[in-house]
């Protein structure tokens, strides 16, 4: 019963730009949303000031939604949405299974594939919490331009289009158009790679090699998310669509993707450890690749782009070979 | 017997910043080189000085190839490139043809359907130069990146593979790497339509609603040009290779590109008459929409962007309402 009811009552987890920009997104569609976040500081500066200065300083949220540091407020929920990076979901998820009724559509809105596990974030959902029901939320949204109503359009996947539909319903407004979808292994698959892909553009470009050369690689780094997916059983047409193509082009060619931005310092000669270690900022692909590569590998997948980027990231391979290796392959036929 | 010995002799035709390109691709691939142009003057600047002032100020030509003013130069030609823009195509090799013995390949660089026949490059080419080796060359590669030296990929197509082969053999270097297809429809299509498309990306950005916006309408753009590939029988891994989608990823995303410029012109508000008529900078996309839509309806294919951005250029609608068009559809599943 409880899972095909009307969602009113929205819980966005993680406080976060893309949380807070969630958070809004709920509200605006007409639902009770509270924003879950740790840290107290930034939730009295939410309710007292009607800012999230550290994530969305330009944005004003106007009492629009309530806030908490109380895990206890997923009791209420009806739609639980996950905005927390890939590699804490599944902690974050244990916590929250004691207070989540039977049937709760648990939405996860963080791309990646869990290390150690490889398990995709429905995956991760399943495990953590056996009796909820599983969502997926990818697409090309950047959190300001959602936060900044903006037109943006995701994709949203359960593994019953019907679950799928009306958690899309209960989310989208005028500027944030969510499109449902039966097929989570392809929106996410394609959520993950895009970012492997998108350090991969960004060392091209941090290289200085031109926008001729990262557009060729973007491709290629299609071709190759793309024999995952299918190899993984996700419907090619959930690939070529927001959730796979749409959100590549985004973080493939802009600065504002920190996959991106971790590429173009890496190809400028950043020292891997300042891009990546404690303070920097996170890029979910730089936890993707290596879960990517193994995956590959399990199912007999090439993915020569992910590879580079991984023996990259794990030092095994200096910029300039992963370039060489990357850009002049052979001449020979184009193939898929 | 012709058509299969080595290229030696190589005439581009086109003394436009591409044709200049090219021409330097050719010589430093070691072909023989000639490159017509029209202009008298460009072509003693270019002689005297080792410039093209007007296309490529930045480029030293450095006497690499041969300059002519005089079609009968082709009869040299072991491979004919021709690079004039795509509307102009059909009117030089009909001048051209007296000149060429049987069996020259005829590779065409330029993007685009001919107004009025509807007809592929390759196509124009058959017509009016029936014993010739139709061929095209498509693909990511801004004119200044391939004279910089900076790594580029393409697709040369032809119906043999052997001969697409044979002309990419000719014309590949370390940093030019053209790869074979035995697919011209296919390169073709992508090619067209993705100025189409950019053109439609531009507006979206020059109306200022975002990256994220302007990435789902490339993912929208990227589908219909697929179902116009497919229904004209298409190879979809050409598609979503480098003359489709990562020719796509660039137009849509770079100022640089002439047809996301003109895009973003009429996002803006400059009306239309200034940036297409005289004087303007030539945007294929502005004569292909329209051809695309007839063979859209012709083939019973749906494509609401090329139909939208049709109509804008036609002055049948304004731009207001094609972004409202483009951007706010009605929720629902999404689909190939």
């Amino acid at each position: 019963v409880t899972s095909t009811r009307a969602i009113e009552n929205v819980v966005v987890f993680g406080g976060g730009a893309w949380g807070t920009a969630l958070a809004l997104v709920a509200a605006r569609a007409g639902r009770q949303t509270t924003l879950w976040l740790r840290d107290p500081d930034v939730a009295a500066a939410i309710r007292d000031h009607g800012r999230n200065e550290r994530a969305l300083p330009a944005i004003r949220l106007d009492r629009s939604f309530a806030v908490s540091t109380d895990l206890a407020v997923a009791a209420k929920a009806d739609l639980v949405v996950v905005t927390v990076p890939a590699q804490s979901a599944g902690g974050l998820l244990r916590a929250l299974a004691p207070f989540l009724s039977t049937a709760t559509p648990v939405l996860v809105a963080a791309k990646g594939l869990e290390h150690g596990t490889r398990a995709l974030m429905t995956e991760v959902v399943a495990r953590e919490i056996p009796g909820a029901i599983p969502a997926i939320l990818s697409g090309p949204s950047f959190a300001d331009d959602v936060a900044r109503l903006l037109p943006t359009a995701v994709t949203i996947a359960a593994h019953a289009m019907t679950q799928a539909e009306r958690i899309a319903a209960a989310l989208g407004s005028a500027s944030f158009r969510p499109y449902a979808s039966d097929d989570p292994t392809g929106v996410q698959i394609g959520g993950a790679l895009k970012n492997v892909v998108a350090i991969a553009a960004g060392i091209v470009a941090g290289k200085g090699l031109g926008a001729s050369a990262r557009a060729a690689l973007t491709a290629r780094g299609f071709a190759e998310l793309n024999r995952l997916g299918r190899a993984l059983g996700a419907n090619p047409s959930t690939l070529m669509g927001l959730s796979g193509l749409g959100d590549l082009v985004l973080s493939a060619t802009s600065a504002k993707s920190r996959n991106y931005a971790l590429g173009v310092g890496i190809g400028q000669g950043q020292p891997i450890e300042a891009l990546t270690g404690a303070g920097a900022k996170l890029a979910e692909g730089a936890y993707t690749a290596s879960v990517a590569i193994e995956l590959a590998a399990a199912h007999g997948v090439d993915m020569p782009i992910s590879t580079a980027v991984a023996a990259v990231l794990a030092g095994q391979l200096n910029v300039d070979a992963a370039v060489e290796n990357l850009m002049s392959r052979p001449l020979r036929r184009e193939g898929p």
